[in-house]
């Protein structure tokens, strides 16, 4: 009997679909019972038998697949590919998927809305009157500012739209490869990323995690930007430069941030001092219909894998490109 | 000369345009000394020798009137006359004129921003996490839940434009006249309040303070809500029991709330105590951009009646009828 190790928590809570499906397949499946996110060496305890892990971002190391002989796939539940080693997956002939759509609409429909809060400080509103102070905040209207996007994707291009009854802000996006086909819908501004750093009101991030990416956002950069810049990472940590962060924003630079991802999950760091910086749970693609579609397609992935049949999700090659050249 | 007493606080003070306005016309002016809300007795301290009040939402109550022997005009920087006793205006011979085009789009994006962390429990998360507490939280994004607004004028209307951008949500809608031009644009179905406190999740509140909407929701139309239903009051205080709200939530109905506007501002209530109730300042019109436009609306009008000049934002004589039928 195959066996699956579902490391991501919670799953299957909103909608038990993909645990029936996996129950009507004869497959054996462990949910992670530590019911937190995994460290290398937690996940190393649990994977000797497994045949797939339905994974969410714990790193799974050669160290890890290593201690797993049984292991031929792995299917993400989300899009991010940071945590997998992919090149150690295919020197072990294991097979990597990942649910590319499913995450994006979620995420961006939860970036509209922390930039909306942070421009009317609802969230510094929020955290005074509930310890007694009225206090009016000034704040800005969409219309009224420059966006600037990094990372024009799945997700970015989602959070283009969403900006879409709220008047035409200028927008300045940036990614490796322009998407001309958005300047259609979009009056958009295609330029460098220190361009946007200068120059935007609001800066969101929508790009993976890669030895590129990491810390591509640290003090200089962060004191590049205007003193009332906001600036929103729903993407993955340590993109920012997350001390950088806090010592930026403690010394009165930005006028606020959002902060949905972290270097280490859970976080408990100096950012919680900071009241104007919105931290939230790594909770951008955590909508219920989302959520649920994501765990299917990544349960549906794995029993496909099983089975023999083919896959929908299989990591395109360019990703294993990206690792490698790191 | 002549004197205009500037109830309203913060005034002039991301755009000094207004208070030049002034200068420039030679007229005498007094900003609220209390720097806060004016109570009518504070307010009757203040008003014995000016012609022109450009008001906040203070009341001005036939008593205040009556120690105002000068008085001529009220400009109020805003929409709302539910702080104006028209009559008791009319039968002084006091003209009434309000800004009611400024505020909207601030407002309804105030809104906008409001669902969308209501959905997500944005609110909940960052407060926990300043807490140091970690926890995925689910929500719903907007295209999968029902929208109830109540009132579909100015800011109502566009609060719907900017749900454009989010895929398709069922919207249910009421207004005292239905206004079916917006039909042609979105896909609204008009029906009675008491529908959409049974079957929506997220009901929005844009209608002005008469004493036929005061208390218009109170425990019984709380509790006729869905469990786990959004409420959201952008509007004023009063439309809403405020203490039939708390207990509510208290006892653990509807999922989450967004009040902007209290009976007594600042508030200060047992409302604190929720955690999934957004509390915020009063602060929907406050985009620099609108309450700019407000003062200088305001202000100009202020001038335009002292210098004899046509007049733009005279309440109409609806307006009277609703105070004059309660």
């Amino acid at each position: 009997m195959s066996k699956v190790l579902i490391t991501t928590v919670p799953f299957g809570d909103k909608n038990r679909l993909p645990l029936e499906m996996l129950e009507d397949a004869g497959i054996d499946y462990l949910i992670n019972p530590f019911n937190t996110k995994l460290s290398e060496d937690q996940l190393i305890e649990l994977v000797s038998d497994v045949d797939v892990i339905v994974a969410g971002t714990e790193p799974i190391t050669a160290r890890v697949m290593d201690q797993a002989s049984n292991l031929k796939m792995i299917s993400r539940v989300g899009i991010g590919l940071d945590s997998v080693d992919l090149m150690a997956a295919r020197e072990r002939g294991i097979h990597v998927s990942h649910t590319a759509d499913a995450p994006a609409p979620a995420v961006a429909e939860f970036t509209l809305g922390l930039m909306l809060s942070l421009l009317r400080s609802v969230h510094v509103s929020n955290t005074r009157m509930h310890n007694g102070h009225w206090e009016r905040i000034f704040g800005r209207r969409l219309a009224e500012v420059t966006i600037g996007i990094i990372g024009v994707g799945r997700i970015g291009s989602r959070v283009l739209n969403r900006t879409k009854g709220f008047g035409t802000p200028r927008i300045l996006v940036n990614d490796v490869m322009p998407n001309l086909d958005l300047d259609r819908e979009f009056k958009l501004e295609w330029t460098s990323k220190e361009k946007i750093y200068h120059e935007a009101d609001i800066i969101s991030l929508h790009l993976p995690l890669t030895k590129k990416t990491h810390n591509m956002i640290s003090k200089k950069h962060l004191l590049s930007m205007k003193r009332d810049a906001i600036i929103i990472n729903t993407a993955r940590g340590g993109i920012i430069n997350e001390m950088d962060l806090y010592e930026v924003m403690k010394s009165g630079h930005l006028s606020g941030a959002a902060i949905d991802v972290f270097d280490q999950e859970p976080y408990d760091g100096p950012i919680k001092d900071i009241e104007r910086c919105i931290l939230t749970s790594h909770m951008g693609s955590m909508s219920i219909d989302c959520r649920v579609r994501m765990e299917i397609e990544a349960t549906e992935e794995a029993i496909y894998f099983l089975s023999g049949r083919a896959l929908k999700g299989s990591v395109p090659e360019s990703e294993y490109l990206i690792q490698g050249e790191n």
